[in-house]
């Protein structure tokens, strides 16, 4: 079967020829009809993160078929019995693991939940990571309710994006940055209330001017705009961020923090009630993940330049 | 009536002769037996407060008798209905309403509660302030349980001290810090696991290697010190601040945080739930707050230096 795997450091992945998967216990063998693009991808082909094996498959999104019945997988492996934090052996499908850029994965089945109705097989590729990523930091985490203010960082990336969705969903007025106004006119155009260009430094005051204020905040940047977050939050404001793009927060005013009782919530992926829930709550809402393009699993390669060049907006999906 | 006022900026304040306050609308006037001192009252001396009169009363908690009963002061006015953060009319009772540091106050029936038997008046006025923005930031907030391991820095000061004896009585273990050896060997005579100088830059390997990791941090310092409380949390951590004597925070590692899933949770003071939560738990479990000094009020002048120079543990009261 063909399976795009890890070639080196800073090297793009290359396609092989691989024997089919065994299923071990527990396990079922799925054909895969589509894999989806993360950031982590392309910083894995950077050599950025730890347990990195060459010629390992990649992939941690992927939509396939078993005994006839079309499935989605959770890409958060071994998380544990805890709600609050994944245990020492979570890891994310795709890297040790062997991932979904193939056209067969075998996986435990526990990982297995049906691909939402509403859903085509390259939509439901898109779903589970940042789906499960942006649904533990805005409900499970912030706590988003109906009728609050929702500030969403960096629209255009896959988190980003599925998190003004469920926002939207949840009944939350949407506002977003972005240093690119043709994102921030597509944002708008899904629903967002206002976009801001977060280089303006006067987007804050802007935002103020807008909205008042926001009750939530996701943020994938941190950096040394992550004062303006706490700037614009309202008392009892909930900051959850689930990345640092733009580095580490490098000043923090407490005073606002605490007099405004405010929450900065670190956020990565989910548990498996996450990812249940997000499940549930896209066939509910009839929730569509949006795709950037859709690209043959042949020409990977130009999958993996978009994503490294930022210029996407919604997910990078391979039809296989 | 005797009255402690404030003079001006950077002066102690004076013992004035006042009119005997008159009741308004759904007010009481409540002789009071005892007051209690907070750091607040030395910053209103330094000028470091919005909305200082001279001439004011101070004193933010307060222990007296209406008809026969004797009641405590809840020093949070205003609050408002959410339970989130207070309200934009929230102020604390002393400064600029009139305060407990007198023989008598004026004040709504709302913000009395009956004192608990088990404490005496003046520990009873030693209570309020620093109780509610305990009980708020470690058990509304934070969200200590039984059996999960906190670390309290600072340990000495009155919100500090009285957030260990809840901890200990919420059936948590508990770590201090304090530069102050001796403050450290009277927290762990009163029930702390271990205590360590914060000066020592090995005091979170040392925690370490005796704890493991922390699940609940109070802290009322922030600056250069934040990073470390961050590295002694454990996966699902939670780091409440009610201050930040020690200045902003000048760097945060937003990897640390969102891998942890930390919850990083401003507090201040507390909603009229949180007092009245956190009256029944000090009876429920006879918790008797520490005392460093019983002063006359006339003698109030030695009160205000003595919590100038930080030397004291417990709350510093004034006998009326």
């Amino acid at each position: 079967m063909r399976a795009v795997t890890v070639a080196g450091k800073d090297m793009l992945p290359v396609l092989e020829n691989k024997d089919l998967p065994v299923a071990g216990l527990d396990e079922v063998v799925l054909q895969l009809y589509a894999s989806a693009m993360n950031h982590r991808d392309v910083w894995i082909t950077k050599g950025l993160y730890p347990g990195i094996r060459y010629g390992c498959t990649m992939g941690s999104d992927g939509c396939g078929t078993y005994l006839g019945q079309e499935y989605i997988i959770n890409p958060g492996l071994g998380w544990g019995d805890s709600e609050q934090a994944q245990s020492s052996s979570f890891r994310v499908l795709g890297v040790p693991d062997e991932g979904t850029f193939a056209d067969n994965i075998a996986i435990d089945r526990k990982y297995l939940h049906p691909k939402p109705d509403h859903l085509s097989v390259h939509q439901a590729a898109a779903l589970p990571l940042a789906g499960v990523t942006a649904y533990r930091a805005l409900l499970s985490r912030a706590r988003a309710t109906a009728g609050e203010k929702v500030l969403i960082t960096g629209i255009g990336g896959g988190v980003a994006l599925m998190a003004m969705q469920f926002a939207l969903a949840q009944g939350c007025a949407v506002f977003v940055t972005s240093s690119d106004p043709d994102k921030i006119h597509k944002a708008k155009s899904m629903g967002a209330s206002e976009g801001y260009n977060y280089k303006d430094p006067d987007w804050p005051k802007k935002l103020a001017a807008d909205a008042g204020g926001v009750d939530v905040v996701i943020d994938g940047a941190c950096g040394a705009g992550f004062s303006s977050l706490v700037k614009v939050c309202n008392p009892g404001g909930r900051i959850a961020f689930y990345g640092a793009t733009a580095g580490p927060v490098d000043s923090l005013n407490p005073q606002a923090v605490f007099w405004k009782q405010l929450s900065i919530l670190g956020s990565t992926m989910g548990s498996e009630s996450d990812f249940a829930l997000m499940v549930d709550f896209v066939a509910k809402h009839r929730v569509t993940p949006v795709i950037d393009e859709v690209i043959p699993l042949d020409n990977f390669e130009s999958g993996f330049r978009r994503m490294a060049a930022g210029s996407q907006f919604g997910k990078i999906v391979f039809s296989h």
